[in-house]
């Protein structure tokens, strides 16, 4: 992982700049803080229109920057890129939030010399404001201009989109393609609050060079997101404004991946490997986090209940804030399995927390308190459940409850 | 509510001990601290055999006592009292918790001369840890003994079922029947954590002196958790012990309340203003509570999209801990309506906070920074949820999400 960055595929050029959003006044921008500080606008584009394929929030309020990426999408027609901006998420503002995403994108188009519809917007950070228009636009020349196929350009653009991350999110992976040609995957992604999976749990951008149609990465990715970005809970909490988008330009020049083709699994599998290491990124950078946790379900009844489980698991203040406290409480695990809403027999349920045993058929048995501790004192946590129900398995990864989480978020906006 | 007790209606007498959980060395026990840092054991009773309802957790994994008390409701026969526990839930443990739960009620009865199925059990606490019996056995001598209707034993009964409980939640109430005869219904509850409707959210028990069947005291109930205990949610954890028990001696000499007559009525009407009483203490006081929330939506198509939007406010840990940070970011608040899952129109939707318009037709409206940072230092904080798709209503009671949360329940077992 240590050369991801988002315009490793052939074709593909990013920058990243202050729009003085996050810092009003550039003067005041201080370069030795960390770029993710002050850079607010991202621009992602690939140098031939791409095939375009897009998974969003299943919020009913959606942002404008998002409705009006996904007409563009299911317009069908090819796009040129995405911008992306933080600190304002354009979302309850009503039509004029429409029109200010146009804005910004038609300014970006007219340099770019194509059609403002072919440049998808999207944006992050507080509701209820409007986009700082005369910023944005004052920042555009530069932003297109330094757009740039160089490692530091990508890193700017995932420093741009950053909100309360405390990391970049970047992965890549290169697959060989059936004809011997090397196809490359990469992608970004912003967290971190915020989140509960129901469709796609934060913005993230995927590049590829692959020759896809629209159609088949839109079935790849949403075979991809299923365990992965949809499995993704820091809060319980889904924004208005989430989205994973994927461009592809052919630039490998690579055959055409066809469906059903082995080439279209290798993408596939390439594609959701991507997505579950964001995924664990997303949740382990969870707002205050400091600690990773999977939540593992295996025996339900059926996958409605798995999923119930997990969700129930993952949402619960009362598990995550114990993790977080270290403490083996693990009698909350069982107590939000009870309340899910799946069913299951109460006296055959067996509860592992990082591989120990601490329910055994419902009942909690004797454990050893100091491997306990020392067991809970690791980052990663895995919380296992089995279920003598019938043979659903689901998965979830959130992170602890912690002060920080509510230091964070009791001053969001200031 | 200065003169509020569980004994005040006629035949009632109630104790509260301390058996060495809360406190293991009762040498150590220092007086001078709140009585319920080391009072654990309680007991109510009756004078005479009284009616009896009761409603519970849903949730699917039930704590011993509480399975064992929803026999006794179940099988019609009058009680005599009920003995609650805090510190151990007496939940998880199999079988075991059954017959501790026995072993403890049939030394009380023993005492009081009835059989044990007319002693109730209820008990709170940490899930995963066997009843001390030993402890509790030796207790009861002092528990049965100091049973009494004086106002403080009364109030050591309230202390003696408190957990994380900052204060006493005690009320009551008198009533004038039909033929002129008055009757008392008085309430005690303990929250304050794991609170989430889905039936009863916490222990509450409730006495009265009316001549009530058991069938009637259920519908009463029924009617008045409704919107009131069922309607507190503090993290969205729903307690396998919770339950709200109602006993009816019959001892205000009244004519007995018949299904339909006024005298139901009124009943009816008391002990839902008890219960709303005592669910807004219960949000109140909710774990490392600052603020008290009201959600209340109008406007909703239909029931169940109403319930689906109080209850989605009010479990998102982003709306809590804005409320906490004082900061109008009630964008929060049209995301968690968006994701609640129920059907309405984005553009038809008005939000006020402490009866400030934040939101209008969907679109934020321009607001006074100040204004909003002084109704939003206000202890009490009213959400109104306004929708154009129907006539529904519904309401939820919760608190703020705060660092002491977290600070609690990071450490509860220590």
């Amino acid at each position: 992982m240590e050369e991801a960055y988002i315009t490793l595929p052939k074709g593909f050029r990013a920058s990243g700049v202050s729009a003085g959003m996050k810092c009003s006044d550039p003067a005041n921008i201080n370069v030795d803080d960390p770029k993710s500080s002050y850079l607010d606008m991202a621009l992602i584009v690939s140098d031939v229109p791409a095939n375009v394929a897009g998974v969003y929030t299943s919020n009913l309020v959606k942002g404008h920057s998002l409705t009006r990426t996904i007409d563009i999408v299911n317009s069908g027609k090819q796009v040129r890129g995405i911008v992306i901006n933080s600190k304002v998420a354009n979302a309850g503002v009503g039509q004029a939030g429409v029109e200010d995403a146009e804005v910004v994108a038609s300014e970006i188009a007219k340099r770019l010399g194509c059609d403002s519809k072919q440049i998808m917007t999207a944006s992050t950070g507080v509701i209820g404001s409007r986009l700082p228009l005369d910023k944005m636009t004052k920042a555009i020349p530069e932003l297109v201009d330094s757009l740039s196929a160089e490692e530091e350009s990508a890193h700017n653009s995932e420093f741009a989109m950053m909100t309360t991350d405390t990391v970049p999110k970047e992965v890549a992976a290169t697959i060989t393609m059936g004809d011997g040609k090397e196809v490359t995957i990469a992608a970004q992604a912003k967290g971190s609050g915020m989140i509960h999976p129901n469709l796609a749990t934060m913005i993230s951008v995927f590049t590829t060079d692959a020759n896809i149609s629209s159609a088949l990465i839109e079935k790849a990715l949403r075979n991809a997101v299923k365990y992965t970005f949809n499995r993704v809970s820091v809060d319980g909490d889904t924004s208005v404004c989430d989205s994973v988008i994927v461009m592809a330009n052919g630039a490998s020049g690579a055959s055409e991946i066809t469906e059903g083709s082995e080439d279209y699994e290798l993408f596939e599998q390439a594609l959701t490997k991507l997505s579950d290491d964001l995924a664990r990124m997303l949740a382990s950078d969870g707002e205050g986090a400091s600690k990773f946790i999977e939540i593992e379900v295996t025996g339900a009844a059926d996958e409605y209940d798995a999923k119930l489980i997990v969700t129930a698991v993952a949402r619960s203040p009362l598990v995550k804030t114990a993790m977080f406290g270290e403490d083996a409480n693990i009698g909350r695990v069982l107590t939000a399995v009870g309340y899910s809403g799946a069913k299951f027999d109460p006296n055959k349920i067996d509860i592992l927390v990082g591989g120990m045993l601490f329910f055994h058929d419902g009942v909690c048995v004797d454990f050893d308190e100091d491997e306990a501790a020392k067991m809970l004192s690791q980052h990663d946590i895995f919380i296992q459940i089995k279920l003598s129900e019938g043979e659903a398995y689901d998965r979830m990864f959130t992170c602890d409850f912690t002060y920080d989480y509510v230091k964070i978020n009791g001053s969001y906006r200031t």
